[in-house]
Formats: C-alpha cells, structure tokens, sequence
C-alpha cells in the first residue's frame, strides 16, 4: 500500500543545496509535520520539474519549499506550474554569496508569486516555519505545536550574554 | 451588528505606501477575498502594531499582508507577534530603489518566517496571489477563482509583439 | 505553403520587454538574417515555453535569442530545453535598473549555458551581432555583410567631439 | 539594595552578537562608564523589547546602543520606543557580511532616529565613544578621561610602518 | 553684544547640500533648539575645517551635525577634531544615490565615532531628533517638547489609508 | 607537418586564470573538440593580443573562449579585433568576488558583442558547452556527442538528496 | 607649419561621451593647459587606439585622459600601450549609473595603472587638475596659476548656506 | 647632514595598511625611486596630517601615494591641502571587501582630485607605477628604467598555460 502524499514538498536544485535545505526538513520534523525531499534541478531536468509541478496538487502537496543558488530557477517555475503556495530558499552562492540566488528568486514578476526566505540556512529554517504557519490555519493540533515552539524559542533567549564565548 | 473579520490584512507602515499596496487590495477584490486595509506604522505607531499583531489570530485574520520601505520592520515585527502567515512587500525607497527595504524584510533570523514578494507594484500583486494560493487550500471555490484567474492570465499572453508600442 | 523556419528565433517574457527586443530585431534586419519574434512568458506561458523551446531545433531554428528582466528565468529555461545555442538579454528592470535580470541570466549553474550581453538596448544589438557571427560560421555572404557592417560602424566614429551636443 | 541603573544600556539580538558587542563593553569600561549588556531579540522576544524600551528612561538609563546583524530591527524598533538617544552597531551577518544590518539600521525613516555604526566591530568600539561624548556633556570628569583616552589614542600611532610584520 | 553659541551648529559642504540639511534646520526650529547652519567644506576649505572643528566645543556648541555626498569626508573629519558628538548625514549623491555618501561617512575606523542616519531628508530630520534627545538629556522643557512632538507624530497616522492620492 | 589549427581558441589574461580555465578544457575535450590554449594578456601584453585576435580567423580558429579577471579587457578586445563568436568567462577576483570581470565583460556597447558566462568555473564549462552547439550546428557528430552529454547529465541526478554528506 | 602637440590628450570612446568630458577640456582651458580632444573607441576603432597609444609619448604628448562608460577599456588599453601616465574617467552609464564603468577602469592588474577619478563630471574636471598638478611639478607658471586656481575656489565657499534655492 | 627628501612620499592610514603597501615601496624600489612611508592617520592623528600635508610640497616631495581603508579620508584629505599629484590606494576592508574604501577614495567631488587605484596590493603596485611614469615626464633614465620594467613584465608572461598549478 502506498505511503500518502505528505504535505510538503521540499525540493532543490542539487544534492549540494542540501546541506541548506537539511535545515528545512528538521525543523517540519520538529514540528510533526511530513514532507518528502526531492531533486529537480530546473536546468538539468526540466521535465522532471514540469511533471513534479504540474502533478503537484493532484498529488496530494499542500505546500512547496524551493530551494536553489545562482540563477535560481527553480522556486519561479514551479510556482508557474503549480497553483499551491511555493515558498523559496535564496542557497548561498560561491562568488556572490546568494544575492544572484535572492534576487533569481524574489523578483518575480506581477503573476506568479514565490515567498521568499532568507540567504542559506536561516531562510530554510524559516520555509518550514512559514509551511507550518499555513498548514496550521487549519490544523488545529498542529497550530499548538507551533506555538509551543515558538514559545520554547523566546524562552530560550537568555537575559544577558555569557562572556567567553 | 459588526461586520466579520475578513481573512486578509494588509497592512502598511504609512499613507505613501498605499499607492504599492493598493495594488494587493486589487488583485484580493480580483479574486472575490476579503481585506482590510489598516495603516500600522513600526516606528510611528509602536504600539498600535503590537496590538494589531497580538491579536491578529484571535480576531479571525488568516493571513497579513505587511509593506513598508527604507529601514522595513513592519513585516518582521509583525512576524514576530504572530502565528499567522505574514507576507512581506518591500515598497520602493527614494534613495535605494527598494533594497533597503527589500534588505529588512527578506533577511529574517531563524525563527521567525516573512514570505517576501518582489520590490513593489509586482510584489503587491503578488503578496494577494500567495494569500490566495493560500486561502485556497482550504475554500475550494477561491481554488476554482484562483485557477481561472491563472489561466485568464496565460491565455492573455499575445503569441507575438505588437510593433509601434 | 508554409514560409520556411528562420534562423533566429526572437523570444521575450511579455510585449513591454518588445522595447528593448525590437533592436535586436532591427539589427537582424539589417544584416539580412531572418528572424521570427515571439512572447515566451517562462511564468504566464509555461507549457508555450516547454513547447516551444523543446521543439526549437527540430522546427529549424539555428539560434534562440532571449529577452526578460527581473528574475528572468526565460533564457535559462529555454537552454535547458534546447542543444541550440541561447543568447540572453537582461532587460532593465523597474527597481534595480536590470541588475537582479542580468544575475537572473548570466549565473546560470555548470551544465546550461546562457551567453548573456549587456544590460537593455545595448545587450539587444549585441545579440543580434553575436547570432550573426554564428551564423557567418557557415554562410560566407553574411560573413561579408557582418565584415561590411562592422567596417561601417568603424568608419562611422569620427575623429573628435562636436561642440554643443 | 539594588545598584543603581548605569546610564548605558548595552542590548544585542542573540548571544552570538556579544562576540561583536563586547567590544563597546570594553571600551565603556575603560572610560569609567557604567553599563548593562542584556539581550533582547526584537524578534524571538518582542516583549521583552517592549518592556525594555518603554521603561528604559524611567529605569534611568541615559544611552541606548543596540547591535543586531541582518533584517537587524531592534535598533529601530527600541528608538521608537523610547525618546532616549540609539546607538545602532550592523553586526557582520554571514551571508552578505553585515549589508543588510546596515540598511536596517540606517535607513529609519524621517521621525525616528537611530544614530548607525560601522559594521562589526569597530561599529561597537564607536558606539561606546559615541555614548561617552553624549554624556560627557554634563559629566566633566568622564570628558577629561575621554580627552585623555583620545590623546592616548593619537599618541600610540607610530611614525612609520614596521616591517616584517 | 554678541549672540550665545546655540547648542547645535549645523555644517554642510556645499551651498548645494542645503536643500537636504534646510529639513535639519526646520526640525530643530519646530522643537525650540538653536542651531547655526555653515559651509565648511573639508575639500575646498581645509584650514575652515579645522578652525571650526577644533573650535567647536570651547565656543559653546554642544552637538555637530554634518551632511556631506560623495566622497563624504566632513563628517569624520570633524569627529577627529572634536570630543563632541558628531552626527553624518549622508546627502544624495548623482551616480550612486548616495550610497558613497553613506560609506563614506558611516564606516570610520574604531576610535573616531559618528552617528550616521539615512541617506537625504529622512536623515536630515532624524539628526535633528538625534540632536534634541541628546540635548534633553540635560534639558526636562525640552524633553517635554520631544514628547509632544512624537505624540503628535503618532497621532497623525491615519488608521486607514485614503485612496485616490 | 603543421598541426592543424582546432576549432577553439581558449585565451586567458594570466597563468592564474587557468586555474579557473582549465574546466572550459576538460570540457571542450570530453566532448572531443579541439582546442588550444594560450595566454594573452590585454594590458601586459597588447601586442599580443592584437596580433592573435586580428588574425584568429584567418588562422582557422571557429571560437574564441576568453577568461580574465578584474578589470577585464581580454575579452572585450578580443571581440573588437575578430568577427568570430566570442565567449567570455569572468574569473572571481579576490576583493570584489569577480562582481567587477563581470561588469567589465558583459556591459559591452551596443556594436562589439561578448557572450558571457557565470562567474568562476560554472562559466568556464559552460562556455565549452556553448561553444559546443554553435560548433554542433554544422557538425552532426558533435550534435550527437554534446545530446548525449547532455542527457547522461540530465541522468545523473538523483532523486532524492543523500543525508550525511 | 604644423601646431605643435599639446601636453595632454584627452580622449574618449564616443561622441555622447563628451557631455562629461567636455568638462576636462573647459578645466584644462580655464588653468591654460594645452590639449587635444579625440575620439578614440577601443571597441569600435581598435586600430586606432592601438596607433595613438603606441604613439602618444613619441607625438609629444605628457599625459592622456580617457573617458568611458559600460564595460570601459579605453583607459586601460591605452595604458597598456604607452608609458606616459593615463587618468581615467568612468561616464555615468544607463543602466548601472557608471558602476560598470568604475569597476571596468579602476581594477586594474598590477602592472598596468590608470589614476581613475569619480564618476562623471566630477571625475572629468578633476582629471584635468590632476593633469594639472603633474604638470606643473615642472612649469612653475603653471603650478602659480593652479594655486590661484584653487586659492579661488576655497575663497568662493560663502560661509553660510543661502535659503530660498 | 640631513637626507635629501626623496620623490615620493608614502603615507598610510595605520600599521595594518603597511601590509598592502609595502608593496608601493618595494616597486618604488625596484625602479630605483627614493621614497619615504609614514604612518598618518586622518582621523586618530588629523594634527599630522594637516602638518604633513601643508608642508609636502615645501619639503620637496613630488608625488604622494596615500592609501587608507573603509571610511578613507586619508588621500582625499591630503589632497585638499596640497597641490601635489596623489594617488589613492583603496585597502581591502573587513566586511565590505574595500568597497566602501574604494568610494570614499574615488568618490571626490569637482575641485580636489584623487587618482584612485585597484582595491588592494594591485592598486599599491600600480600607484608606484603611476608615480614613475609621472617622475619619468622629467627624469630620462627613469623613464628608460620604467620601459625596460614594462618590457620585462611583457616578457614574462609565458605563452601557454601550465597545468598541475
């Protein structure tokens, strides 16, 4: 019998760009929430992303997290092929340190939106967080997950610096 | 007897803003999706955004559109005072064209998710179409309004320029 | 009975880019190159685009001439869809004056090759020569008008300013 | 019995910043100032910000300086809170090495002023000088110390480079 | 008899940086405070720079604020000169939108501080604020004014943005 | 005998870009294309450089690959001085990340085109892989190897990232 | 009889570079400076800027400015192949506001050096007074009227800002 | 006696710049050009440089090279307050790579000129090179020992590549 389709999707342009995107399936996990990581590289496998996009819904995917570096295609196409919500992750680039990634992804023009995180880890943890906050509309349980996490997090922060460091 | 809290805020951190923003209110009306348009200065009006922020969920908001320019806090902030989705719009500046804004908005530490659209008009329209991608997965009539509106949107592209433009 | 395929294929995201794309046209013309303009949208138009740029060469096409600005994924795209050569053009963009179009085009990732020219007009022009400088590879008469237009042009700077421009 | 409020208020967004921050506790302390360094994320404890900057005055400080690094809003958000003088240190943030904390610093928009830093840890060394020449103003003794700290400062420049180093 | 020194003097390096720095002036006017507005420009006028830099404290002034675009250089200049707190204000510059202005003047060494605000009228005004909270330090009628001022300002903010502007 | 001359020149502006170049060789030679690499300064030696590009297509070369850093003029030159296609890479200089090869390559006037890749090693393949299907279009073998190049690409992607990596 | 060559060449790659460098000339004129304006396209006329470069010293020439704009390799072509000292001047470009032409002059190799100036017109009066400058290192009426030159321009800085502008 | 003063005077912001321009002295060297390097300090030692400045042209030097990092206000400073030629060396920065270092050099407005150099040691180098082609206009065996410099460096750039660097 078949597994069913998690809610999310998180999919990048190569297998480099999962030491970025890494970040996004620990904390779905953290957060209770399932999610399949897949390889479509725009460049090198257009079709498979035709396929993967177009099918997306249908699937069963509630949410896309898209991450890719350099001139990055990935998050803007599928969200051309997909009506669910695609949020992107900007990876760190060698030369330029992601801002050819940012702006590849965020400057999307009028039409097809992708909600764009920030540069490199950071904005892969926050894909998941922000998949979670969507999810949760209507996901009660998952709702008070969040919000415990959230809490642990601002009860995390100490009051003062600790010198040595 | 009070109107319903409509699912989408949108939100901005001065008047000049809305001549940006306006155009997510479009798109949102385009689509048959209700909003409210509040002006919630970070700076000006500390404490108004704190308490729009806190209680966002509770009011029945589902999604909060933030646009703000220069030194833009207004969406993080936001982010940070609520569970709900908050999509961020970075409004052009004067002196930077938007990279200031687009800078404060998108770079969020992990923890804290903005899905951050394009540097103005574009990014407004967009911030309406993730909201409604999604409100989407959950009202299956916007789906269908969503899903026409796309492709009302493909079919409008002419096969070749017209000269003379 | 059907007019024989050209050798330039002219591709733009949307009719405005036709401002900055026409100059590629007009130099074509003026070359004696035929040539075929047509709007690609990568984001509004996906399936136009896989159909067009997976059917590119076996319809006769020698090289693909393509214009976008903000994150301009159409060049990219098509490349990835096509073993014919692609020549982008970044087309300025409102906020950041064709910046994130260019990264959007020339950061293309090891393995799909975009040869990307300067930023608007200039890049439109360049284009056009460059796809003649292909084509002149194996069509001598076109080798002598691309000589002959270039010996035009240098011919064309005269040795010292005018006063009062 | 408690101490008595020194009259800087040293905040920082996370811990890992005191790496930077440190540096203006340092030079306070060399100048005789008093100082509390405390952290205070805007984001992950916007409460705290609240509470912090809403009472700083009447708790008696006389100086704020604030170090963030990225969409770096705790700076501005604590001088919209407070009509005491900001001080903003951009800390050197990963991917785009502390442009972001820059922008976010500085471009505050007309109304509320944050007085900005140079990036890392100079930024921190100056805010703590800046701090030290507001409140020499009305404090004689701490004025000769600083005459004196920069007296030291001039005097400690060598004629000529060293070699070999 | 001669005039008092006014607690602000207001420096500038060009006749043409008025246009930006006359919105300093009006600040400090609208909130009671004396200030004196001079050319001195660090390129043009050295020895000026000099004599009004070294001079600034013994003849009375309490705050300096220094707009400058470019290759900004007043501003730190003058911090060198001076144990008084000195604020940049980086003018709009033609080519680079004042972001060499901005560098210029905000990323001084560790020993020689100055408070840097936004580029253009935003950062005029907010030196001006800056000035007056430094000042009410030490100066309760002022600080009241301060207090009035920004409740004023928060107070206009309109709670709904009017369209058709 | 003499050699015969290859199809492709791959010029660089030092012995220090070949690091960088060394990956357009492998590429060109993977694919079975001929090629000869040479180092030609623009500013060291500029004879040189004359002597090479106004004589490339006499001496049978069919592409020109150029590789420079910097302020790079090798490629620019080049194309001024040969109506052969020319590609140009912009090797990553150390300060600026190579934000200023590419600049100085790809903002070429309207009248003298540069075909331009990524920065660093991304470009240095993919102008082998361009120069590739310009050849290919008059040489079925090459069109063949350069298919199938392409498609053991497109295979070797995995599907799914490998964690521990 | 033939004129004899005048100490300084001024040279630039286009006829609508002259709107910035015609600045130059009238600098040059004012101080009494000898000079020749020639259109000299290292793109376009690359002939031509090879003889005049090889033979700017031998002509009589002492030093050479060079405007530019875009991807600008006049001024480092020229000072590839001619000993006599070479100021460059990046013309605002469209686009990039003369980024690219700054970056394009300025970044040099070792080895080859071009004194670059500001931006724009700026750049072009200062390149004529650095002319200057060397220039009168031995032609004391020279050095007399460039001290009277700048005696003036520090005596025209009025010493306070004029309202009403 | 007293040492005659040499040429070329060699002045740096602070002992960390020596790093990069020592090697300004040891191509001053290598050309046999009498120089002196001195550490002045625009901001921790204004006294000095306002001293050195003045006096530069008096005390027999020639030509200045100044270099200085992030806000740079060393070459333009000293070049407000002497008529001699000088030459900015913009250090590589911390964490904005020297380009704040760069704009603050170069950046200068109409009236007082800097010629900038490359970020960097090749900046440092090229300085030292531009002041040899400057002391050359008058000094014919200088200039013979700058042609055969040149003639060498041409010299050794090898023809091809080597592989295995």
């Amino acid at each position: 019998m078949a597994e069913p389709t998690p809610p999310v999707a998180l999919i990048m342009g190569s297998q480099s760009d999962w030491a970025t995107m890494c970040h996004a399936a620990e904390t779905l996990s953290a957060l209770g929430i399932g999610h399949e990581a897949l390889i479509v590289s725009a460049h090198r496998t257009p079709e498979r992303l035709f396929d993967f996009a177009k099918g997306a819904k249908a699937k069963g995917y509630k949410v896309v997290i898209a991450g890719a570096g350099g001139a990055a295609h990935l998050p803007g196409m599928t969200a051309s092929l997909t009506p669910l919500p695609v949020f992107g992750v900007p990876v760190e680039s060698k030369a330029l340190s992601g801002q050819d990634s940012l702006l590849s992804i965020v400057q999307m023009p009028a039409g097809i939106p992708v909600g764009t995180l920030a540069i490199g880890r950071a904005g892969a943890v926050n894909a998941a967080l922000l998949a979670a906050a969507v999810l949760a509309l209507n996901d009660a349980p998952l709702a008070e997950r969040l919000d415990a996490w959230r809490k642990r997090q601002s009860e995390a922060v100490a009051l003062q610096p600790v010198d040595g460091q």
